[in-house]
């Protein structure tokens, strides 16, 4: 082929969706036609979900209909069950998630009918199971010790966490199983709203990898497992872990956090956090995330990462010209709800799900294998000589 | 966004590569600038692997120390291990697949370790477990009654298969593994030159998500298993299967094979196995596939699939100008090896595996995340009301 790639497909315009949409200069985030500054604290990560996967902002009837449903279907199935002793024990968090929510396929009963019915129904179902996923593994690795003793075959998993309580959402649940303890009304409240955020964006790299994936006509499992592992990288929901260690390693020069920040650009070295392929103002979840941050720093007295916060952003700006884009006030955001930082990208997962499985319905509902071409760029006209003579 | 996206980015330069090279109007196919023509029954898989990995055609004592890595790195680990008897006895072929090369990562030395030399060792691990998870797969199937046992809890996984045979390669030792018995040399030589056809395709479906993922610099394993769950549908390497079975239904109106083509046509129904994205012409795989096909059938004297692979190549190509593509004659090479049915996409995948891990390689070494647009095509202006006034 004799075309020039355009690296990164960078403003090429891969696919049509109705499911949300970017104004890059403006700054500007909505989901189906809903500017994210109207919806974000308004509505809940539930009602975000059915706007996406159902296409409206549901009654309160659909609403109480959508809960239970996904109440009643957050078992995760006995290949996962299995696997949680062993993952707990040797996997990294997105490593173990990977593995299971390609295992949750195995025992779903919608396995084998890829119907959009069906497919609703998958969709539905993977949101319920993925806060249970993580918070499980959590358990299963904190009690590791008992973990190495069931994978030698003597005793059976028992990573157990705290039951849901139904006067909880997915949010709220997710800290209650995380922590042990029911969490505040405002720090389920603020996580909710961070699950909001954080459950579309157009075209970014899992979401699209989820549309390749489902435009083969393969199935919702392998879709959005192959999304968990392209989020994992580190130049997409990985950043968000890799924001927390830099403002831990930040935090041990904080006498002079600008220096230290301007002497790290000076080196040459990335700032994670910052600056965006498609926006060119403030990524406007950040906005909701900065004063989310500034929130629990006030509730908890522990004003260290957001003040912090606020003096990289500035430095970073200043000197680069780089805006804070949705990871970089996530960390601080998770970090004060009490969440371990290796689990940073798994909780971006339980909220992006809502969106990867939005995006494979609609893929699969008016479908064309995606499949480019590339530029040929090595060597011709080798010629095949016996091995002897090479 | 304001621009119209071009429908599965048909005819759109996604990457630069120097892996494969295609010349869809003379239907011409390169590995490396090696025309596919002259290294096909002349290469093994082996060589094609450190082609394709490595860059060159080895030398003697190139290919030695690779055939010698190769046998030592089939060991699937503990966690794949202790999966088998799971999704033997509930897991489709590509579902087991997917899931077990997830749980690679977990007990693979290198997994930590995102380095070229680190990411070259873990490509060349994968290539070498991808025959035996599908051979132990389908034994700890073929005694699922056993396993059934062994989810009680009662017992362990015994999923035996064939020791390999080091004076076997990778075919030869896959169809020992998956039949039981020392394959006849030309039985091996064939599968081998099939996993060489099937190695590298440029930027096809699964290999993009593989880059897709690659790009956010996650992990290896993560872009195999986005990889395997993309090859799994039908409009990609789901097709040789599906071949295969409309092979069988067509087989049962035997008397009249064309009538029943034109009228499955004439319906509308899509003939699987045929017309492709890049080729105008004859697939050059294809060709070699049909000569293969045809020698199995003069060993064999079982002409059936063959016979009717030719009657159907011409109807299809009277009625609606289409040419065979790799899976059509694929399917009827595969079924007179003995491989079954279900297990054919998994072969495309053990030779595909080959070059989803070198564009890994290739990816990661020139980076850039892979991040389209999209055009926007919901509903606009939408405002939040209360969900009592919905």
């Amino acid at each position: 082929m004799a075309d020039k790639p355009t690296r990164g497909l960078a403003d090429v315009v891969a696919a049509s969706t109705a499911l949300s949409d970017i104004d890059g200069s403006a700054g500007r985030l909505f989901y189906r036609g809903y500017d994210i500054h109207d919806i974000a604290g308004r509505i809940s990560f539930e009602e975000c979900t059915h706007l996406l996967q159902r296409g409206t902002l549901p009654t309160r009837s659909e609403l109480d209909a959508f809960e239970a449903d996904l109440a009643a279907n957050r078992d995760i199935g006995a290949t996962a069950e299995m696997l949680l002793p062993y993952v707990a024990s040797a996997a990294t968090p997105m490593e173990a998630l990977r593995t299971l929510v390609s295992a949750l396929s195995i025992d779903d009963v919608d396995a084998a009918d890829s119907s959009h019915a069906s497919n609703e129904r998958k969709a539905l179902r993977l949101v319920a199971q993925m806060p249970v996923l993580v918070a499980r593994y959590h358990a299963a690795r904190s009690g590791a010790a008992r973990y190495h003793a069931a994978r030698s075959g003597a005793a059976r998993s028992q990573a157990t966490v705290a039951d849901a309580d139904d006067g909880l959402g997915v949010a709220g649940n997710f800290l209650l199983q995380i922590t042990g303890e029911r969490p505040a009304d405002r720090a389920a409240e603020i996580l909710d709203e961070c699950l909001v955020l954080h459950a579309d964006h157009t075209m970014n790299a899992s979401t699209f990898a989820a549309r390749v994936c489902a435009a083969t006509l393969s199935d919702m499992h392998s879709a959005v497992t192959g999304a968990i592992g392209t989020l994992r990288g580190p130049l997409h929901g990985g950043a968000n872990e890799a924001v927390m260690k830099t403002l831990q390693s930040v935090e041990k020069s904080a006498a002079d956090i600008s220096g230290d920040v301007r002497a790290r650009l000076d080196r040459g070295e990335k700032i994670m956090g910052f600056g965006h392929r498609v926006y060119k103002t403030e990524d406007p979840r950040a906005t909701h995330l900065r004063a989310m941050s500034e929130e629990l720093a006030e509730i908890t007295g522990k004003r260290t990462y957001y003040d912090m916060s606020r003096e990289m952003e500035k430095v970073v700006l200043e000197a680069k010209g780089l805006y804070p884009n949705v990871d970089f006030f996530a960390a601080s955001v998770y970090n004060q709800l009490g969440i371990p930082t290796d689990l940073f990208t798994s909780v971006f997962a339980i909220s992006r799900m809502s969106g990867w499985t939005s995006h494979v319905l609609e893929q699969q509902a008016d479908n064309r294998l995606i499949r480019p071409d590339s530029e040929y760029i090595g060597e011709r006209d080798q010629k095949w000589v016996p091995i002897e003579d090479r």
